[in-house]
């Protein structure tokens, strides 16, 4: 369901390293599939994915029902690995202008007074219900958030404990007493699962489904892939793993990941926190950064091609587009019309396709992957592609891929400055 | 109007490699300032914000009060800086919900299919205005997207000759001829500007002031940075372009800029095409990436505390904030009464300062910049603040900082495989 090309790796991959790291590569998969590494205790998205829970998705199902019937916006409140799964695969899924149903609107994923400010302003008048998205629920920006739409909600909706949704952790912590007290609905993170592992938990199921999307064909997709990498031959999470830890061995610092269709951006941006976070400690791991193709080609395209010479590249491109001919003009003042005819899709390709020859040249090693077209179950097989990789991938590097403790850090000095 | 703290840079910067570069900084600033570096042809940017056209921002305002009455969607065609800085100050410049005035939709800055096709059935039945912007009228994404939407114009408007307006070069190319046939109305892009240099020219001064942004004000803030930045002391320009060049000659690869407030991330987005665009060229500059705070702590922040050692990092944050005290309540339920009363800004603060020190003791060198609130005139002001010190800077690392050959890289391989 996913392609890996590596024809433009492998003529900068010192083939001597990538044997020499062979033996590694496999006590990594062997780490991940046995759960004996570091962390192995968060593992629990790959039975998550491997063995999806049918029941649980009939109850999503049917509480996105109910809100995509009598909402017209969710408010996600949530940070990180709370909103960004979500976030990545309703727009990579969704019509770029003109999705039906409810609005999806983060919140609580930052502190800026007058987004939140502006929110509430904004909500009046509608039909709005939240899902509140915090293992803990103590994480501060949610948290904040949380209680200032919480009394919003309360002041203009009689049935304000009907329209608030709690996804936490299975006991404990600050929502599950409040949500007891209220008796809001609940869905359950798991325990053994991670912030930046949680999309296929309800954490980015019910948004998600809320948005329209088909959250079986999503399931699916993860779940078809995810049993495809407990192989330990032909398998592109393992070459793109090893690739890597070869390349950052190396002395490489940064990755570039690409994508053709903006829409997929968000897809980026998930991909970013995953490996950044998963990678990002013990002075190891590389810059996750990512781009907009052709946008960025006429931004940061001059860097890539031309910069310092220590950059990866991932190119996410999709097979399948949207029919849209060149129409053609009498007077061809524009000087397009040998194009006319051709399809727009064939104009994206060749950007693609171009670009990929230059930054070869330029010295920048590039993958491409490529999904059969933007729809749920490609995304899920992308979501269990970089989730195993990334396992895979920081065992390598010798790290932990399932902790973040300089995400403490900032944590630890802004509770002393706000005097907690 | 714009402080630079550099308290966190003194503690990692070689001094001795800070005064040996003093001569270089002196004389880039005199090629600068003297117009007699490489690309000096390309300076009109200064020239522009020093003296500002008060005839042409007068028909700027008056076309664009047209449009405010006249349109509900501004199309802007236009890929790189063609939309880059309209999208920034517009973005910094408005409310996060509830803005006024025409939607302000971007175009052509990209080849997607899907988002083009999408976009014109989502303009049917509203009253659309164009505006077409592209020095030469050649570059393929606007040029293929101009021709759609052009058509779309003439099919669905009796009056869309009035309705669209070409900003472009000041003779040839191919949207000159085409305004003479069809009337359009024109602004013109000064030769001597480059496309990332042009936000306060027509290129950016249409869009903005269509958004109900004063225009003005963004011009005033400009001149007055720019005035100021003609000095050889006490320049905050200068200190940021020599911090820089000392860490990137020591081999720091990468800056991050971070943003405490989301709306300001298309800043960030500018400042990438600026400093990748202008720094990014014979195998040097430090690779530009945006960061959204608290957002992006809870992603990329993991890795800026504790990955490879080799990060830069620039906060931006606002002085003067929109207030929201946080609500108290009864019971408590979620534990942040201690926070009661406090502003949702002195949170936000309190997060970046315990992010700058949690940074410095990562061993992260960080920059903050601050303006005095996230008006037209800090914004004005600060895009003068980083035209001229990637100028200082590109003239210290030893490129033309007004040039792009790598962007003519791609293009070239695209054209070939179009078969062009």
């Amino acid at each position: 369901m996913i392609e890996l090309d590596r024809s433009r790796i492998i003529p900068f991959l010192d083939a001597n390293a990538r044997q020499v790291a062979a033996p590694l590569l496999e006590s990594a998969q062997r780490q991940v599939l046995e759960g004996n590494g570091p962390g192995a205790e968060m593992l629990g998205w790959r039975k998550l994915a491997l063995s999806p829970d049918e029941a649980l998705l009939t109850t999503i199902e049917q509480t996105a029902k109910e809100i995509r019937e009598r909402a017209e916006v969710l408010i996600c409140i949530g940070i990180g690995g709370s909103y960004l799964g979500a976030e990545a695969v309703i727009k990579a899924a969704s019509p770029y202008f003109g999705r039906t149903g409810p609005e999806v609107i983060f919140a609580g994923h930052h502190l800026s007074p007058a987004y939140h400010k502006e929110l509430l302003e904004s909500l009046k008048g509608k039909s709005v219900y939240v899902n509140v998205i915090s293992k803990s629920g103590s994480t501060l920006e949610p948290a904040l958030a949380f209680r200032l739409i919480r009394q919003f909600m309360e002041e203009n909706f009689e049935d304000a404990d009907r329209r608030i949704i709690a996804t936490t952790g299975p006991t404990g912590g600050r929502l599950n007493p409040l949500a007891d007290a209220k008796g809001y609905r609940r869905f359950i993170i798991p325990g053994d699962v991670g912030g930046r592992f949680s999309v296929l938990t309800p954490v980015g199921l019910l948004p998600i489904a809320v948005a329209g999307v088909d959250i079986r064909a999503l399931v699916a997709g993860a779940q078809k892939m995810m049993t495809d990498l407990e192989s330990f031959e032909d398998n592109p999470a393992l070459d793109y793993a090893a690739d890597r830890y070869v390349f950052h061995e190396a002395g490489f610092t940064t990755e570039v990941f690409a994508v053709m269709e903006p829409k997929l951006a968000p897809i980026g941006a998930w991909w970013q926190q995953l490996f950044g976070e998963s990678e990002g400690k013990d002075g190891k791991g590389l810059f996750p950064s990512v781009v907009q193709y052709t946008t960025d080609l006429h931004s940061l395209g001059q860097y890539v091609q031309d910069g310092r010479r220590n950059l990866l590249e991932t190119f996410l491109t999709v097979e399948e587009g949207v029919s849209l001919p060149i129409p053609s003009e009498q007077n061809d003042v524009d000087g397009l019309n040998d194009l006319a005819g051709k399809e727009y899709a064939f104009v994206n390709q060749s950007a693609y396709a171009g670009t990929a020859e230059a930054h070869l040249e330029g010295n920048v090693p590039s993958w491409t992957i490529t999904l059969p077209c933007a729809d749920a179950e490609s995304v899920g097989a992308l979501i269990a592609f970089y989730q195993h990789a990334v396992a895979v991938s920081g065992y390598m590097l010798g790290v932990n891929p399932f902790d973040q403790p300089g995400v403490e850090a900032y944590k630890q000095k802004m509770y002393r400055l706000l005097g907690r």
